[in-house]
């Protein structure tokens, strides 16, 4: 779309020679056909390099972009964004291209296979499950059925696939007025499941915004778990059910969460922790031990907490 | 049901005129061809004013009664009610009736279309979603694959319907025997989604017993929320993943609830409450505020008393 | 499988005479065609009157054998026996046999049926569910859109399903390397449902890793619940929305689980016990009454406890 067509659609004015804008993307991975925006003062740095042909931004930090990058000013520049985001959104269904199914790929009937998939050799896919466009199934995998995978998944080799998950489907991502009324920003991201990966019943993990939600290799998630947009999961973790990431969660490997435990979102868990059941995670956490609670603490303190408080009862 | 059958199949008595009974309903919205049931002292005032035609009571509150009302007389009303329910379910699978599908929507393959539905401008259902009999799906909605929504359901324009998610399965409730059996409810409202709502995928929202769950205008809704029977989520209100609302829990507009949290039923939340991850609301909050903990609290005051609290560990 | 030919798969040796293995299975159920394991000095009394073939045992405990019971030995006799259960994994699509089906059922267009399934008479089930092979499903059952019943699966009289939920999905068993990588137990055990049990909508239920997980006659449970493998819960249970059985829960009859409540697995709960909203059991209860909390106690004292700490914001 050029720019000056999505400029007057939002209704934004800018100065600079016109050109086509591909997609949207982030600060540091936006190239010179793609339109970024700048919303937090923490990726401040970032705004001195991008490489974006254009920008949604505030006034006050126009003077801080590189001469090339052709700033939309505006008081709401997520907000733009996210309005622009309608514009960019990859057609649900596509342009008709056979599927390349492996020969010894069993699919079972009422199995709906998407345009442009790619089906490895020892597949199986039993009935009711649902690949969408540009779908890419590795060899040996197992999608049982009523599985959803939204268009432009990625799974590796001898991942298995629960009844009824669904992978891909939209982040949880909204703009909003300031009327209150939230504006969707849409979803052009992906997932990618590495090989060895097992999810299980009616779990959730969703796309990202741009660029990949990502589960790595010989990851065992349980049922009902909730995995948000653009967490990474590292490999070898186990999420036991009813766990919920929120968006750009990044687990390192060997990472055990107990059931219903959960994490707030943009933060960073290391190698080989532990979070008991239930256990709450609201920051990042950088050293190897088991942690409880919420807030959460080293499951050795939270065990001496409790002993405490119960005293209260006596007190 | 003539009023005498109903009578004789639970083994009540009753006096006065039979008649037809066409449903069963609750005392303020009874009318004169309904059945209603009185079981609660909290809703004494209604009983003094009811329409219906006939009512389950327990003997001591017969005198209340308005003259034209018939007692069934019983010590387990709402266990008689649950009985009754059963001989006026409406049947799963209806009269045949041609769908209603405007010309410009697009329907996949292997799509159920229920008797007397009908689809709006623009709609896309994706492959494997189930449409009940009477639904009705306003323009421009998105229905995501195995979407299953139930009979009778109403949805607006601009609804987009993540995959997995149950739109109008029978709440959870029963009334118990003296020996602990559990006697189904059946569960005849429905439930309404106005326009510009987003339900995440593998999400749930039951029916109404009577009448109908609403979800209003604007209102975002992530994976795997549970919505109880005969909730009102009110307009531009977020549920992230994995709330839970109980029963006849009801949201004013852009209430905000995090992650894991939830509510107990038959409450009310105030418009622009907020309620943080894992807050467990057990009471109604009529003060916009932010609230955290279980039991609830202010925010501010809940992060003090977790600072007090830690602070044991070291007494 | 020729015991010589499992043990040369897996790099072990045996003395004694070759001979046919037919599963794996616990030490106190398996037969003299079958192998079992040791891992855990919990079990030891069963290791001495275990009727099996042959076992995976660690070095130290050879000693304590039957004698006609051939050990394998190994340092990671767990490991070892989910090496094995690879092999005897049942094949997810069997022989052809046409499916016994009562005249009176119901099913709409779109269900599979698997081979050897058995319907009865009265049963509905509606478009998108997936019954997979060697099913029972009773008399007078509803099975509700896009269910998933995994093989085997027995399912009694008058029991009802409701959309998106799985029955049956494998549990989450791994045995861990020493490099910290999964190795998946394959689940050969099944699920049976008694009579009069109704689910709700996106609830899982594990099957058993040997043996069965069990819900027994009466029992209800509401949407997005999680019943891990080898549970049993008991008569008349109520389960509310969002509640997570961790594996190998036994519940008596009549307990009642409170939405977003939870158990750590393998620990008893008694007759008429109660749970409250968020309760998390981690030991087995004895004695009937009301439980809160996480830690949990008697609801009353943690009643005192909460008024007791929220004491603590004035001090």
């Amino acid at each position: 779309m050029l720019l000056s067509t999505l400029a007057q659609k939002l209704q934004l004015n800018f100065d600079g020679e016109d050109l086509d804008i591909s997609a949207i993307n982030t600060l540091n991975h936006a190239n010179k056909h793609e339109i970024t925006f700048f919303d937090n003062q923490k990726y401040q740095d970032q705004l001195l390099t991008t490489k974006a042909a254009a920008i949604f931004i505030s006034k006050e930090f126009v003077e801080h972009l590189p001469k090339d990058v052709i700033p939309l000013v505006s008081d709401e520049p997520y907000l733009k964004m996210a309005q622009a985001s309608y514009y960019f959104k990859k057609p649900l269904i596509r342009e008709k291209k056979e599927p390349t199914i492996a020969s010894s790929a069993l699919i079972q009937e009422r199995v709906h296979i998407g345009n442009g998939v790619t089906i490895g050799e020892g597949v199986t896919i039993l009935s009711g499950a649902v690949i969408g466009e540009d779908v890419n199934i590795g060899d040996n995998c197992t999608i049982y059925p009523n599985v959803t995978i939204y268009n432009d998944t990625q799974i590796g080799q001898n991942c298995t696939i629960h009844a009824g998950s669904v992978i891909g489907s939209d982040g949880f991502g909204y703009a909003h007025t300031k009327l209150g009324e939230h504006v969707k920003i849409y979803h052009n991201g992906k997932v990618i499941i590495e090989d060895d990966v097992e999810i299980g019943a009616n779990t959730t993990i969703d796309r990202a915004v741009f660029g990949a939600t990502i589960i790595k290799k010989g990851t065992k998630i349980d049922n009902l778990v909730q995995i948000g947009h653009n967490c990474e999961v590292g490999e070898y973790s186990i999420l036991v059910s009813q766990v919920g990431l929120a968006g750009s969660t990044t687990l390192g490997r060997n990472v055990v969460l107990g059931g219903q435990s959960a994490t707030a979102g943009h933060l960073k868990i290391a190698d080989f922790v532990t979070i008991a059941a239930r256990g709450g995670v609201t920051k990042s956490i950088t050293k190897k031990d088991i942690y409880s609670g919420f807030p959460l603490m080293r499951h050795k303190d939270w065990l001496k907490l409790q002993a405490k408080i119960s005293k209260l009862l006596n007190k």
